[in-house]
């Protein structure tokens, strides 16, 4: 298995990746062979990986996903795929409840919907073996396009609480997934912001429980993927920056009719994503994002994408 | 006047076209007529049609449009034109109260408005004549781009209960209005999902009052039309399909930089549609379709997106 | 500096542009040798002007921007700009608090954020330059696309009452901007369209505090400017008029797949706009614009767009 393209940016929490073993790899044929038997064409034309995922229990309540023991975090681990690519993902789950992994975006069969229904849950002290792929872009014989998986997705749980995961969702179990097209650039930085109920990765914003600032410098590549969770609207604001709202937040080309936007509404179950280039066309600061929902910025909604110099120096104010 | 392109797909209720009478033709011909001399660029190069939609009682206080009498369903019939189509719609309200319909997208008279402010509605035990038309994209004499009428809108009642139609469309006077443009793809299957408060299709999920599940064979292309009303913002989530955030919700090329979503917020009033392969990607099974906002999926605003195999099988746990 | 591309049209309120007085300009070029030498590639192509900005209290408790004092409005006034273009505001704080002048869309170095954070408010009794500025699309040395300032944009306090600015915000301190490309069809009429809570531009729509109407002529180019603030989202919806959700909501040509709507979901902070001919293909009438959520249309959320034949009269009930 080619490994060029896997790097420590696959997994931003800085956990590494779990070697295939021969046991992981037994595992992963017999589910290859599975899909293959179901459908032939949607063979992966991209690498094949196995990560191992863990459901754990974290302070105060909250749960979390994590690609070691000990090393759960919210939002869960950043993972990323190219089109084509397919993810093993071993779950196993130390919690005393069912839990389960369900993903958007990405194509899998009904054993992995992560849902009770499917019977597709992992048990309490068990583990399970969630598979999805991805494909390009295609042609179908009756001449209409097929999308590619590319895509700023998001991956959560739907069993804890309520058949629909409310529960799990609220205590943390929750991260991201990007799947990049071929050619697609690269970020230099990466920033996963999930407003989840009131909070922006279950930090309230309260004092003690600060909510995430993002620090680059000036000129870096930074990509944001921002996902919704929990009871409430709200709207994604940045300042001083601003993105194409499509499929990468960027234009494709001087022809690219997509609206230009700083601020985006969005709800439970909603993922976008885009990348910026820090401080273009405005220069180093302490830009604040926040929901733009007043009461909900004014409750701690808010945090700030810092933007140094080369120097490392922040003009304006600086306190706050 | 052909009616080649006319057939069952056109009303997915059932209900037969109402036949062109001499009464019928006279009434639409009038009604051209006075159109004709108001904006003589518009005349239509399509078809005519004309049916007839009764507005009727249901038990439990609910309402619904039907095309025959003792046919009216929530939501009313699923009503199709191709761009440059007319459509003339007698509107027979045996209610007690005065009712209306009001389209969203297609092109209209003020005089089919559907509101009381242009004394378009109808009086209980009558009728009123409402028509719409559509028209194919073209280019103004200033260079600009004319959009056609293609697009997945809808009709509602604009008068039960309050001069927006509040009582009406809570009771159910609401259904899909889809506009094609020619050579767009025509599915197999249709189904029309109305987030209408908390409810999909007036159907709250409770226990005897099930939502609307929707059972299609693997490989039809299916079409979706979503439709909001009343007071919620809600999250329009399938499993295991997704679709172009664009006019027809498939991408018109390689080049479409258009989002590829499985998840998108919708307010009262909006509409969007698209078409998928069933299971492609994905094989078959009990997809999941529901609103993202997790206590609304809690409280009942899900199901089911049946893709069954080839011999009408469907893997899985299949219990729920 | 040229003023060929300066007219009435740019402060619909019909304020006069304030004169570049000498101390004007010296301030303008203080602020430009700043800039210029934290980003040179930033210098602007196009026009400088200079603005004043008077930050007034109006009656019953409520606050405006104005070009001249004594002339607040709510909303502010108007602001066009051309990709390229610059603009300093010297906003000048009559309140007895604190107050700002927040952007969304364009260009502007973190002293003119508006924000506490950043010490760039303008403190009761002061002035303060705030300088804008935007850019025309490009291509960075990467390849990949640079979107242009163009769009329908808005400005806001975000000081009074709290940190993001709600009691300003609340009481009518925010106004809209447009950025124009080169090319760009320009409108013969504009609406600025506020939903503010539960006003449109802080009118409640009760008797005595009638929400706007807009009257034009049938065939004149309309531009509606639609803003979103406060603690609610809303639909915004117009009869009989639709437009492409994209950039301009105009299609760019025959190939743009944007998707063609009549109502759209919107949150705080939001922004859009679009063009419409009046009445066309629907002729002239008392077309309803309202925010489609039910309770929020009954409760007032709803204006007219009256659609006049060429002699300036409306068919229909016209009462209402
Ligand atoms: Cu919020
Ligand atoms: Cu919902
Ligand atoms: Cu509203």
């Amino acid at each position: 298995m080619a490994r060029s393209r896997f790097s420590r940016r696959t997994f931003t929490s800085g956990a590494a990746l779990a070697a295939l073993t021969p046991t992981g790899l037994a595992t992963a044929h017999a589910a290859d062979a599975r899909t293959a038997a179901a459908q032939p064409a949607a063979a992966a034309a991209g690498e094949t990986r196995l990560v191992t995922m863990y459901i754990e229990a974290l302070p105060d309540g909250q749960m979390g996903y994590g690609l070691k023991p000990g090393e759960a975090t919210i939002p869960g681990p950043l993972l990323e795929m190219y089109e084509g690519d397919t993810l093993h993902i071993e779950v196993v789950n130390t919690l005393d409840v069912a839990a389960s992994l369900h993903v958007h975006g990405v194509d899998y069969e009904i054993d992995s919907d992560g849902t009770h229904m499917t019977d597709s849950v992992v048990e309490p002290g068990q583990k399970r073996l969630y598979t999805w792929k991805s494909h390009e872009p295609g042609k179908r014989a009756d001449g209409t396009y097929v999308h590619g998986s590319a895509g700023y997705w998001h991956y959560h749980d739907h069993v804890v609480g309520t058949h629909h995961g409310t529960g799990g969702i609220r205590n943390g179990l929750y991260g991201g997934l990007i799947v990049r097209r071929k050619g697609d650039p690269v970020p230099d930085k990466q920033f996963t912001c999930v407003f989840n109920d009131m909070t922006i990765n279950n930090r309230t914003g309260k004092p003690g429980d600060d909510t995430p600032n993002f620090k680059v410098k000036q000129g870096e590549r930074c990509e944001f993927l921002v996902i919704t969770h929990g009871e409430f609207y709200h709207t994604f604001h940045v300042h001083g920056h601003r993105w194409a709202d499509n499929r990468t937040g960027m234009l494709a080309g001087p022809d690219d009719p997509s609206i230009i936007v700083d601020n985006k509404i969005c709800g439970p179950g909603d993922s976008f994503g885009f990348q910026v280039i820090a401080g273009e066309h405005v220069g180093p600061g302490e830009w604040m994002y926040h929901c733009h929902v007043q009461s909900h910025a004014d409750m701690g909604m808010a945090g700030l994408f810092v933007v140094t110099d080369e120097s490392g120096n922040v003009p304006g104010g600086g306190g706050h």
